[in-house]
């Protein structure tokens, strides 16, 4: 932590800083320039973080030195963390795709779409239970029936579910049959859920808040890991801006800033981003190249008939057609893709 | 909901649109102008609003006509609604002024605080029992004994309390201590929660989330009413934009547009908007000017050993002096200010 | 300046770093943390903004201490700039409200709204004779015809006219006509358009950028009065932001801000800002009682008809209400209004 | 242009509005609908396109149905447009990389440096003669003698210059010497800007705005296409968000949505876009994912003595490296890249 003084501050008002940094627990060390005193403090900054050191007289800013997470950074653990996940492992050298639709609709759809996108390489499949729905009038999910579906699904396909919980008194009914607990976007910081998603031993993939920035998204993270669950895996979905060509502004550069930061896997959400069919790919092969870990696709066997999202999602005619696009990207970013063993 | 076809549309594509349009229940009217076709849709317009109609082929773009919301809208309720809070009435002439601290720190400060900003003309108190905070070691409320001193603290003084529920589990703990239970920005899309809320009988205080939109908000809204509780009171605290001289971009036209476009009480929140203690006077008077029913007002002893949001909090002489230069633009806006009989 | 070093920087690399910034005629001064190694640099900051430090080996993050402007800020100039504009002066006691249509269209309109404006209260009209607009296809202006139009009505009325500069070509014969040069928002980083007005004598009107920060409008300031003229006005105008519900966001908070950081006069622009007419009067009270020092406010003899901006302009009685609704906030803010006798 | 009249609207308020229409040129088609009712415009929208329809009484909405620009538009000119550039051409099958320093500094680091990148394949050179700065303190640029600079570099070299223009005053001069006139971010709506090299021969290449919607970016280019000059190349090179790990933020699917929207090539400039050195690989290999024809790329011999834009500028090896990472993704895009022989 460092405290810049304002010009004109007096030797008391330096002083009462000083007092109130070392009353609790840092030491000062003090720097007088041409127009400006500065404070630096030294020891352990999270002691003086809550404290509002801009109201003291005589302050004009405080920089933080030290990063706000510690588990998630990557200086507290310089190996990427990897996660098993059915037959493979998320955050490895393979670029891991789960793909299927927005919301878990019947047996019947979900099991098509889990055997097609396996078929065309996906190694897990998504699909939700319970909806986050922005209208009180929407359709919000088959809940607990939606679950039974996909454990049944994941029975039959062998393919590993991620679905999304939403709710601190669902987590331990999903974490019953989900492989991953996906925490949507407007939940990122709903912290009773990242506490209670902390305290399961299911992987939880994070999705991006829609004005979160990428502090934030890792302090979360943190949430969970604090817990005792290390295992996240974080999630560029897009964010909020003045654009309205598309559903939201995919952060490209979110990925390669994250892979810096962070031990933990990145992955994309292009279906989110673009919210329109024709740009899913472009969105996706874009993640690849810049670094992500891994894709969550929409796929819908008839999006026309879907009950949400249908505009972003892909028929099975189109995912076939993005597979086969993605593998030389996945090459050229020098990673492996999906089991499906003619994949060049 | 109007829908504008792509430039060279055929006519099967048409067709094909107009029986999606009908058979969801909706007639459709067509007008072929020189470029576009359009097809127009009468009937329930929620009837279709699930639907992914822009992934239809032959479509360029939808319009909605109708509101997404019925509830809060002006159209549905002509009359402002009015909410009994203590002795007064918020949605009224009266600018209803809600002080106190961040956090429940103490039953001592909290006391000494809510007879000062009662003195002050304060017609009820704030105070977070149960705290969201964007790091997980931050402190994070007193809980269960915050709620009991809120409400000793209420039988001392006859303030009402607004207090901050954060979990679908504890509302019906809140609900039995808190006078208001407010619903923070980080949850305003948190939708179970919104369920919860609107199941209760206390009024619900809503804030507006960083990203979101007006409309958004009123949506927000419209989940707690659709569960009963016709008792919500918005409030503006600040979006997040690109600009950092400020902690939060204080949208100050959502009050006049929020005015127009419902009939719920509309507050203001300068202290988050703001984040510094100088700006939370100015913004609260444009918020009176703008049309607010009230404003809720961070007070705190000692701003300086404050727990959270020190930086942001008057202290008692500073909350004197705010409410003796609010009573001018009270007067301005046409508006009574609390209690207090020497108030001009 | 501060620099942070990473976390196992090198004796090496700290000293190259040393190096670098002596080289460039500071002094630094080191500080050792426990997980960081802090270097202050003491004496013209001015000497080192310019150099990639970031770039440097070791550094992990740099702090500025003073502010990158200096004639624009406080610390320069602690007595507010006043501004003589025709009878009165802008940056004083009285509130400058300045009004007229978007465009000059016609002798007779422009004559009508002087005389019209001039009566209710207004100290000044503004007019664009050439018209920034993002379609190459819409009405770009009367050009030097306006000029003249304006200068003829000023004649007539005394009342002094603001309009826009939009080329440097334009600046000498735009200053041969005008009372103060408008630099618009989309021009606020145009630094040779702002260079050529510092070089005027004439009072520049300075709009804040869509996208541009506080800091941004004292630097773009600083342009123009580094060449020589003082007299520049800021004017808050509305940033660009997701919510559509107004044409802009109004970042009302930049009032406060920009009259703690600056000497210079702040006006708010509340018609650019809403976009809509029912939103202008709440959002010029709001700026009022923000502490804006005047207003530019849209008024149109007919906006239905208007060629530009007719939808958030004011017809005249919608102005002359406006202005006997502004009168008290402007008392509630210690501040007289107009010429006009009879205003209270 | 679809009207949306306000619940309750009068038949008198819905004469008035198709006449306000119908006299301005075009035809009105009405539909009534259970609570709304709807004016069709049939005709050239353009006629309607600068009235302040939403003032009228009685309209609540207005939708667009036509694009507001032409030129610039796919449905003007279903072939891509390729734009001849030294031994190449933009906007056919290869990828065009230009890279070079922010500044043109001295002749001998312009030479030093363009004889590297176009060693490692860079088809053309960058640099500039004159600087926008956000302080008027720092360095603008050599001027004239920049301009001499760059034309002796292309004449050894032979590799085509693209260098900025900033003011109407100077496009003469640059285009003089600069093989393709770039138009900066924040002159993107310098209207008289665009105006002026789009009167000129040379091929201009348009940067987005800090600010600046997609639309806007087709309008601006429009300007330029309506002076007679076909040839434009868009740049997509950050927009400003609430996000600060960035220098901007990165608006990869800008990329995909222009070359559905419009026949002119989509250059990136990843190092403003990223404003971080470790950080434009994956930035631009991103952007050859997503559809880009081209690639902006700053570098310097010496990143931490560059007078402007050192943190994001890539040194030699780093080039180098950059473009051996480049030919993988190229490949996997079905593009060539560059003329060196031994590339993969």
């Amino acid at each position: 932590m460092i405290i810049v003084t304002r010009k004109g501050v007096t030797d008391a008002e330096v002083d009462h800083i000083r007092e109130r940094i070392e009353s609790a627990g840092l030491r000062t060390h003090l720097s007088r320039g041409v127009e400006r005193t500065i404070i630096g403090c030294v020891g352990d900054e999270t002691l003086v973080r809550g404290l509002p050191l801009l109201s003291i007289p005589g302050v004009e800013a405080v920089h933080e030195v030290l990063k706000p997470y510690k588990l998630a950074s990557r200086e507290f653990s310089p190996d990427p963390t990897r996660i098993p996940f059915g037959d493979t492992v998320i955050g490895g050298n393979e670029l891991v795709v789960v793909a299927g639709p927005c919301s878990v609709e019947s047996r019947e759809m979900m099991s098509r779409t889990a055997v097609q996108v396996g078929a065309a390489g996906a190694r897990g499949i998504r699909g939700g239970a319970f909806k986050p729905r922005s209208s009180p009038y929407a359709f919000r999910g088959l809940g607990a029936e939606g679950l039974q579906i996909l454990r049944d699904i994941r029975s039959e396909t062998g393919l590993p579910v991620v679905t999304e919980v939403m709710d601190t008194r669902q987590v331990e009914q999903v974490a019953g049959y989900a492989d991953v607990l996906q925490v949507g976007a407007r939940n990122m910081q709903n912290f009773n859920l990242l506490t209670e998603v902390g305290r399961t031993h299911r992987p939880v993939l994070l999705k991006r808040g829609l004005s979160a920035t990428v502090k934030e998204l890792l302090l979360a993270a943190e949430y969970v890991m604090s817990q005792g669950n290390p295992h996240v895996i974080l999630c560029e979905r897009g964010i909020r801006t003045f654009e309205t060509a598309t559903r939201n502004t995919f952060d490209l550069a979110a990925i390669p800033v994250l892979k810096r930061e962070t031990h933990l896997p990145v992955f994309a959400d292009p279906s989110h981003a673009a919210g329109r069919r024709p740009l899913v790919a472009p969105l996706a092969y874009a993640a690849v190249a810049a670094g992500a870990d891994g894709l969550l696709v929409e796929v819908h066997p008839d999006p026309e008939t879907a009950v949400s999202d249908g505009e972003q999602s892909l028929d099975f005619a189109e995912f076939d057609e993005f597979m086969n696009g993605l593998a030389g990207f996945c090459a050229a970013a020098g990673r492996t893709l999906g089991a499906a063993p003619e994949r060049p």
